[in-house]
């Protein structure tokens, strides 16, 4: 093998460069997070296949491997069922040589294996069960729960058992605007008037008055020049960032190192250079920005609010530097939108709060972003993602992206349904304010039984659990002993050991409620033994669990809230027992009850 | 430049192995067909840039190029906008070895000509506008037509004035299943009882009955142990084509060269190697096919129905390849499912008539298909994709696929109307079959007026323009002086010389509305001197049109219309004047009038 190496690196600048250390490390080291499209090939493999030589010297190996194998069989007048010691050594042979390509021959070797020993054909079935088998060993096999949310009865829900009752505790219809009567009657009138579907893409018969309705909506809410839908921000992330990042020459993203699944595709997709910087760590995204050309194009792409950990990232700090260093900002406001700002608008909003409220979006850090992207799945509780950006951005996306030319567009009823629910949170603000008000409540009591909340100022409340099993069986215990549906988090959602339950409070879970879930969550820690925010601190704390300080305070003010008299009050008269916040929704004639009975009401 | 390349050669056993030739060919030639994604750059840029060596010696030029500005510009103590002069001298000294990025750096250029000459960051306005008027200049840019089609009207719309009315004529809402009242009444119950929007993906609170009942029904369907639903079939095609290619090592995936853009991005976002087979050419497949080791694997991607010349797959023959050489059959249904089979499950069921009738599915054509893709947004009436299959393979594209994994569920009221939609096709057939007879009197009206229809077996109706502005202008004519919608395929859709306008009929184009498009489209092809097909016989035919012995017979038989007996009696009594199947449409008391009596009644 040394002699290969030795050979190769005369040969190839490349490997020339590299020390054996890298090398080594590129062959064996698994992926630092597996991508979900690859995952049985080594770094170097996936460097080896992007070389024009060294992609060529492995099909054609391929090749021969599978000539060797037919040949053997031609000449031992083998049968297509032949014993698997020729096969066996056939296959060792091609491995001699095969260098960088073993772990794939080996699947080919283990698939084939499942087909009763022949290899003349690949076996496909066993292929999958191999796939599958991984899942199942490394405990990231997923089982589905059967939750069917009622709108008559939100947040409950019955499951695949229609009287089998459940509190749904982590959809992401935050608000419940998918039971919204507005929604759902302006829904049902189009289906009326309109049909169930669009009958065809934008450019075929697809195009119409809700699409340009929603578009100019959306474009409104942001205060851009326009706006673009897809069939999901999972399609408008990935097919904006493939285009922008493989039309720009020489382009290059930087990326949130907790960026979505939907971004990390859509730049592996655009096939240009990416550069990871840490978790909203503007000190480290300079220092990789100062390494580039100014006069690259740059995109840095990033999220509001982080799903599944509640960060929120900095985003007047990555404007200032995307300014300083020629570079376009590529904002994910998924989480936020219908959440945060005025308007609802998302969480650049939500930063210039006055200017807004006053309907002067010029220079806010809103005005700033260049491409705003965002869901009508969430917080709207639709379905349908877009883009929001200049003009001319946005017809060139409109005009190139094949993800948006090529697909059905989204039915009249779900954009009208959509449109109705913008318009309707940037009229209400009840509802937001209320979660927000609910977010608080849950994540108090559950400190105050020393749960660990991992800290943040978003509406997100995830639970550390640390262990992939404990986390399911803490979900599946929820679920079958106290009605709650809580899905655990596990890899590769969230890293290793960093497993946890993701809390979605909204304006319907009222009291009730909350306090089944807190002390059921209580009762399943002690239960299942697991660890607490004390136990985490006395190990000197973990992702913000237990660690000193480390208080996050939220991002809706109590000023923006409306409860900042009654907090002052409430203080003088000394702090009550138990949850604060839910002292404050208890209290009679103050702004928070108010709300929630407005809330109730509509 | 010779010397740089002979340096290179020594270097690169890439451009070692290349005659000059290729190079040539590669870095001058535009691609045959320009993807989408990346337009800008040549063969042998796409090349570099995936070569380890290359990739990094164009970032470290670009990286001299902007250092070289911005030391000009430091030395000179130019300010930001200095003098277009000393840019282009930086440029230009770049340029001289940049040899493959020419291009891009033009690009560049441009775009920054467009920042009133400074060259310090790079200009995203102008890059897009550059981007822009290439779509102009090419006639490739797009204007949405605003259709609003009308459930109660169907298959008329309006125009963004409501009251202005048009006649949609290439909706692929084929059967007009996006007004039917089952269909509609179950999602309007559906939206009252679960609401608006799924809530979240399958994995977190969006895995519901819907989904459960949606997939069992699509299995049986096609007959399959499976199926999975994603947001578009465009997804779902990209997603399985992406995860099967990427997970299966070695894998080839041979794709037939018509095939649809969201295979063709399937394949490549896949990164493994992509064999094109010519359209419908079994002959091109097996020597493609044969040069491929046995045991590798290999996956045959091709179409049922090929929407935009309406051409059929040879299903059978590609079987029957698949199983001599080990690979197995991903069939894209989206333009069959609901139009062919007595269930509606697509042409391979439609070819196994009799046997899929009696409910006896095994060893059919279908039954041998191993991935069968289809959608929910055209026959069907609604949107959303699928793919069928066995357990196992679904359920590893299920656990992989970032597509189906990262992205919230479709709302239960679109799974369920997509639901009621494909039981009611199974239950009846006479939408389909009447939209072939409409098909056929289209057809053969627009024959007997020699307007060059594109032959085909099929219920698509392409008219030959060959001409882009001629196209466009012919469907603007047929909207503002005829009040009928037909939108004009042009390229990228179809290649240069081939535009034409695609017709689809549907159930309910009533004689009255045949007429009419017929009567428009004969006095366009006159007024705009488009060639008839004569013409093109005259020139030896093209594409199918005006070439002799070119007669497709349509894949629906006279049998299975239920009109065999009818039409011996017509022929009997000799040919009716004008088209056959208009006279049989209007034969009183025949099937095909009780036909058009019962899809008027329901």
């Amino acid at each position: 093998m040394d002699s290969v190496l030795r050979q190769s690196k005369a040969m190839c600048p490349f490997l020339k460069a590299a020390s054996p250390a890298t090398l080594r490390a590129l062959s064996t080291s698994a992926r630092p997070k597996p991508s979900p499209c690859g995952g049985t090939m080594s770094k170097l493999q996936v460097l080896g296949h992007r070389c024009p030589v060294m992609g060529k010297a492995m099909a054609v190996q391929s090749a021969r491997a599978g000539a060797v194998a037919t040949g053997l069989r031609a000449f031992s007048g083998q049968p297509k069922t032949g014993k698997a010691r020729i096969h066996t050594s056939g296959l060792q042979e091609a491995r001699t040589a095969d260098g960088p390509i073993i772990e794939a021959r080996e699947n080919v070797r283990r698939a084939l294996g499942h087909n009763g020993g022949s290899i003349d054909k690949f076996n496909y079935e066993g292929f999958y069960t191999t796939e599958l088998d991984k899942k199942h060993k490394d405990k990231s096999y997923r089982y589905f729960n059967n939750i069917n949310r009622l709108a008559k009865e939100f947040p409950r829900a019955h499951m695949a058992n229609k009287d089998e009752r459940v509190t749904v505790w982590c959809a992401n219809d935050y608000l419940g605007m998918g039971r919204n009567k507005r929604v759902l009657n302006t829904m049902k009138e189009t289906l009326d008037e309109y049909g169930a579907g669009a009958g065809g893409t934008r450019n075929i018969s697809g195009h119409n008055r809700h699409a340009v309705e929603l578009e100019n909506t959306l474009a409104k809410l942001h205060a851009k020049e326009a706006a673009l839908i897809f069939s999901s921000c999972y399609v408008a992330n990935d097919a904006t960032l493939a285009t922008l990042g493989s039309k720009m020459p020489d382009c290059v993203i930087l990326s949130d190192s907790l960026n979505h699944a939907s971004m990390i595709q859509g730049i592996r997709h655009s096939g240009t250079k990416k550069v990871v910087f840490k978790h909203n760590d503007v000190a480290d995204l300079e220092a990789k920005l100062a390494s580039l050309p100014l006069h690259v194009p740059k995109i840095i792409a990033f999220e509001s609010v982080y799903s599944m950990c509640g960060s929120i990232g900095p985003i007047e700090g990555i404007c200032d530097l995307a300014d300083k260093y020629g570079a376009i900002t590529f904002l994910d406001e998924v989480h936020a939108v219908g959440m945060y700002g005025p308007n609802g608008a998302g969480v650049a909003e939500h930063l210039d709060w006055e200017a807004h409220q006053k309907g002067s979006t010029r220079d806010t850090i809103m005005d700033r972003i260049d491409i705003i992207t965002g869901t009508l799945g969430k917080a709207y509780g639709c379905v349908g993602g877009y883009i929001a950006g200049s003009g001319k951005l946005v017809d060139m996306i409109r005009s190139l992206a094949p993800g948006f030319i090529f697909t059905t567009s989204l039915p009249p009823a779900t954009m009208a349904g959509a449109k109705a629910s913008i318009e309707y949170q940037m009229e209400y603000d009840d509802d937001r304010k209320l979660q927000q008000l609910h977010t608080r409540a849950v994540k108090e009591e559950l400190n105050n039984r020393d749960i660990p909340v991992i800290p943040n100022p978003s509406h997100i409340i995830p639970i550390l659990v640390g262990n992939a099993e404990l986390a399911k069986a803490a979900s599946d215990m929820l679920l079958q002993d106290y009605q709650i549906y809580v899905q655990s988090i596990n890899y590769p959602t969230v890293p290793v050991g960093q497993e946890r339950l993701r809390i979605t409070p909204t304006p319907g879970h009222t009291k009730e409620y909350r306090d089944e879930l807190v002390e059921a969550v209580d009762q399943i820690w002690t239960r299942l033994g697991i660890k607490r925010t004390s136990q985490w601190a006395a190990e000197g704390g973990f992702i913000g669990v237990g660690e000193q300080g480390k208080v996050e305070e939220p991002l809706w003010t109590d000023g923006q809230l409306g409860i900042e008299q009654a907090t002052k009050e409430m203080k003088a008269n000394g702090r009550p027992d138990g949850s604060f916040t839910e002292a404050l929704l208890e209290r009679e004639g103050s702004n928070a009850t108010r709300l929630a009975g407005r809330v109730a009401a509509r």
